[in-house]
């Protein structure tokens, strides 16, 4: 999105579990405006999916493996960055996303099972959606609606060789 | 949610890879507002698993399987509902949700991989949640908050037998 930068770091990922899960994660950053995810993990499988993807619809999201999550979250606090951590332990979204839409550059921390306790004094933000157990996809989903208050919603993919033409039913793609 | 009645119908779980995404796409229905999950296949495990949530957790969202998609849908149309299929190639989500919040019985088809193309016909509304590939969860999670207009966020679930008291940083939780 356009006067922001915001970018995923995905922590607590278990390559022969939660590939998956991953994927589904930085596929819905890439979708819903973010510019990258930083995996703290080695999954070159991951990376390969999200690249692959990233070639054929377009924009310029990127996917980086083996990140250290702690130098990651120091790097970007001393570039004057915002850390988020999703977690369903925070405050719930609605009362403090107009305070964090005050900043513009946001690393959001997705965990997966198992978060080290040292994540919640680390970032700026522990934030809940909901209180209720569901998914880090759909925490992550609502988290980056909010924060650009559905706008990304409408964004176009520069370089994309492929496109839906949106119908009411079928469907219709064109290629480039 | 008070007044609606919504739903989703689980097509095309294949138990050997999508347990994991499936019992997903049932939480988070769960935790922003929806009533109950059809699962068209049979698989234990998923059910098991959210019922034992919705047990702690509390609130009243059911998880049945062996469910026939065709004859869901006829009847839920039968019965004045309205179908929606979450799908990339409909029309975007903000072009249509203030048409659906007309509707109040609502079926919310999330297919897996691959849906038979007689969805797309037998759907009242296709909508997409953007054109670009990302997850059937946060498509999920999107279509309940913009039909809810954010106030599912603040479900109470009643009966739990646990509770997380937001906070600032940490882990806070009432049992009873």
């Amino acid at each position: 999105m356009p006067g922001s930068d915001v970018v995923i770091l995905r922590i607590g990922h278990r390559p022969e579990r939660d590939q998956r899960v991953t994927t589904h994660v930085g596929l819905t950053a890439r979708a819903l405006g973010a510019q990258g995810m930083y995996l703290a993990a080695s999954d070159k499988g991951v990376v390969q999916s999200i690249r692959d993807v990233v070639d054929r619809w377009g924009g310029n999201f990127f996917c980086q493996d083996n990140v250290k999550w702690r130098s990651c979250i120091r790097d970007w606090k001393a570039q004057g960055g915002t850390v988020i951590h999703l977690t369903m332990y925070g405050l719930n979204l609605p009362e403090v996303i107009g305070e964090i839409r005050n900043h513009r550059k946001i690393l959001v921390i997705v965990g997966a099972e198992k978060v080290p306790g040292e994540i919640f004094g680390l970032a700026d933000y522990n934030v809940a959606v909901t209180s209720q157990p569901h998914s880090e996809i759909s925490s992550l989903a609502l988290f980056l609606d909010h924060f650009f208050s559905g706008q990304e919603l409408n964004n176009e993919f520069c370089g994309a060789r492929i496109r839906i033409i949106p119908s009411r039913a079928g469907k219709q793609t064109e290629e480039t």
